[in-house]
């Protein structure tokens, strides 16, 4: 982890397997491509007290932890009142960063079949060093430069893109517990296979062409496809990607509608109907109506205030937590990288105390496989709430919270039989800002009769969360992680051509 | 305009005409009702000092403007900073109403055809005293009832519905140069024909039952169909309704370009087939991407603040006015009133100075009509841009604004040749806090070009803006009024069953 980026090593275990990139025969040879850039690639990351960071001040009135240029996030207060929800009020640390950056996957067709460009990069927070990350994924600070580092490679693709490239274009939140109002720009831009594009596109160091079934087969891979992969990935629509840019549906319907018949097993076959569902037990127009009504009916109230004198918060120069010990901390790092646009900085970041769990529960209802979507509050959200995951906490939190707190459904995951359990891999939240926070993700097929309504709960399709999906603030980030899981599972074993 | 309320005189008119209501066998019969209705109920308005309002008081400090409920809504100041358009900055009187109100139609067959259940109903800033209203229009506090005033009529079929009566159900924004962040829950509910729902349906004094397209022929009379009728209304899917209960897309497809076949000129063809083409210019994958671009690219700063002092405007006691006379005014007004919730009260209103002009200019392409939408910033917007009309200004006002300020498209529908111009009615704004806004909405078939791009210009089709309307804040409350003045064309000589 500590040699320099030494760029003619890409090239010498790139070449064997090119077709004008990096690409793999299977992800065996993904692997050892990955192990050579974290060899020829480092990231050291320690831990600061708060007051240690350079850069960064904790103003002496309020408290509030800010970077000297006034660009990237602060550290602020949020004070929360809620009319839902077994906690009606509270204070807690908050990050509040209102640029919007941009995560964008770069798709190129190679002999037909689509790959998706990927990149090898560290983050500090990431409790491995290295994960599988998008083509860009760049704060505004970030990519006009405040920290005068290097340029964002392939930034232009997604900054200026020919409309017919724009296969996915749509800002998304992230976590409305730690981030005050947050979103970023999610896109996917397709080059052509041949022309100009195409020719321009040369490989930088620690990016790779990945199909769609290799990613998804990656996707099982403790730690591995970052955050900002995945909620990329969640708004791919369904399609092959040509079918996609004509705007063609009733073609791919067709072709999922058969893939159906042919699939192996009944839950194959019900995930498979799911992404052409138009209609599952509800009517889009239901579920809208739905998510207007908890919209309007939740009073969410949340403040953003001074840092200082946070109740129920101690700060003790090094860090802010919870005086119960429980949800997260607010820490400082010092970090020295060597291959990213500047060697060595500080930070504060989020450490997540303990290990999460969010699942989903799907089930077949009438041959189609639903999935049971929260309408869930966080105090950071735009638009009080969106939909989330069955099942979305950290288990130990709810020691220290009353009873009616523990979430609805936990049990039915955390006691599922291992033949329900579909999808159960650990996978690492945005390592920018949040140091080790992981979280295992779950698609648990559960027999729990499937009720019209279920208080703050509904059966979606897979269909139905991909229209969503294309407007902004309805799923959570949690739930676009599923997503992408749930739809990893449509192929038993993806080849190279992968599953759209 | 005086004389008390005479129940009796409603069932004398009445049931000449009704099936199990008032209804009419053509529009004549109505304005017959609704003269009847205007002679037995009455509202006087007269002008008063902002410093002679009851019940509203003006912050020693700030200056701002408050019910000394807290309820209701405040005028408040707004400062503009915005890196979009030819104005980068200014500060502005704005009303600030938190609450989320509704708007309600609601829909009920009589031997098959679907009517509106529709209210006549005085506001204080109706120039003309009564128009036709929507089922319900009630803020929160009128609904929860602050003001201690009667129970608002048909309330619970909005509040509790059945989900599937539900038809549309959506939050949209209104006036973002007037409001800061208003929005409105926008329903329409429908009633089946006959069983216990049915039977409970009384007609409430003041209510009538309209097709749909009496409602479309009744557009064309100036200041009649309020804003909050033509806002609902816009939000009706294309379909009979009963289909649109089915989420039977195909099947009303089918029935719309068969009727696109039978149109009796090219322009309605042309629209016919708008309301159906899912694909037009551009795909609605390339409309999102170039609205959430427009989202991100315009910097909005809009600031809350004291009214005191505000930069470029006078506040004489009496009213706040713009020092060049333009814009509007914030007045006071005092309403005395029979039929409504309570009899008299007072409150602050904007006057706009000048009448408006909101027009779409639309062409038929590949024989599909479309629209040219316009992303526009207003200050009090939740999500920076919404789509307007083409053109939305009040002229006048360019006299005192830089010269390049002048909307784009002005000059084409102001010369608009006669046969060009397919709908020219003056129609008002919202009464309950406008006095006297009145707005020329005008359609207008262009020979311009229609580029793929023109700057922040798009052609949409029809079908295009009914599927951004299921969603909140896509398009903007003028831009909603003109969709259903278009719509309203889809028939030269609308009959009792109407056009949907």
């Amino acid at each position: 982890m500590s040699a320099p980026s030494r760029p003619s090593a890409r090239a010498r275990i790139a070449e064997p397997l090119s077709i004008g990139g990096v690409q793999f025969a299977d992800v065996t040879e993904f692997h050892r491509w990955f192990a050579g850039v974290a060899d020829r690639t480092h990231m050291t990351v320690e831990r600061l007290g708060l007051a240690e960071l350079t850069g960064w001040a904790q103003d002496e009135a309020t408290g509030i932890i800010r970077h000297h240029s006034g660009k990237f996030f602060s550290v602020e207060s949020l004070d929360v009142r809620v009319t839902s929800g077994p906690v009606p009020q509270w204070s807690q640390p908050i990050i509040n960063q209102p640029e919007v950056g941009i995560l964008g996957i770069l798709i190129k067709d190679f002999d037909g079949v689509p790959h998706c460009l990927m990149q090898a990069k560290h983050e500090p927070g990431n409790h491995n060093g290295l994960q599988l990350s998008p083509t860009v994924q760049a704060t505004k600070s970030n990519y006009t430069r405040v920290h005068g580092g290097r340029s964002v490679p392939y930034l232009d693709y997604f900054r200026n893109p020919a409309a017919a490239d724009v296969i996915a274009d749509t800002r998304q939140s992230e976590q409305g517990s730690w981030f005050y109002r947050k979103r970023n720009r999610n896109m996917i831009v397709q080059v052509p296979e041949n022309g100009a594009a195409a020719d321009d596109l040369t490989l930088e160091d620690g990016f790779c062409w990945l199909t769609l079934g290799q990613v998804y087969e990656l996707l099982r891979v403790p730690d591995l496809v970052n955050m900002d992969a995945r909620t990329v990935l969640a708004c791919l629509p369904f399609a092959g990607v040509d079918v996609v840019v004509s705007d063609n549906a009733p073609a791919e319907q067709t072709a999922c509608l058969t893939s159906a018949v042919g699939a192996s097993t009944d839950f194959e076959s019900a995930l498979a109907r799911s992404r052409v569902a138009e209609r599952g037990l509800h009517t889009t127009g239901d579920v809208l109506s739905w998510i207007t009504d908890t919209r309007i009916r939740t009073d969410l109230h949340a403040e953003r205030g001074p840092l200082a004198e946070l109740r129920g918060w101690q700060h003790d120069g090094a860090r802010i937590f919870h005086e119960t010990g429980r949800f997260f901390d607010v820490i400082g790092v010092g970090v020295d990288a060597g291959g990213r646009e500047i060697a060595s900085w500080t930070q504060p970041m989020i450490e997540q105390i303990g290990t999460g769990v969010v699942a989903f529960l799907v089930k077949p209802i009438d041959g189609v496989l639903h999935v049971l979507m929260h309408a869930r509050t966080e105090p950071g959200y735009t638009d009080v709430t969106e939909l989330a995951p069955t099942v979305q906490c950290v288990p130990q939190n709810y020691d220290v919270l009353p009873a009616a707190a523990r979430p609805p459904f936990l049990d039915e995951v955390l006691d599922a039989a291992p033949e329900r359990i579909r999808f159960d891999t650990i996978l690492s939240e945005e390592g920018g800002r949040f140091f080790g926070a992981r979280n295992r993700y779950l698609v648990v097929e559960t027999d729990l009769e499937a009720l019209p309504a279920q208080g703050d709960y509904r059966w979606l399709t897979l269909h139905q969360l991909a229209e969503l999906m294309r407007h902004s603030f309805y799923l959570n980030v949690q739930a676009r992680s599923l997503v992408v899981c749930l739809r990893s599972l449509a192929t038993a074993s993806p080849g190279p051509r992968g599953a759209y």
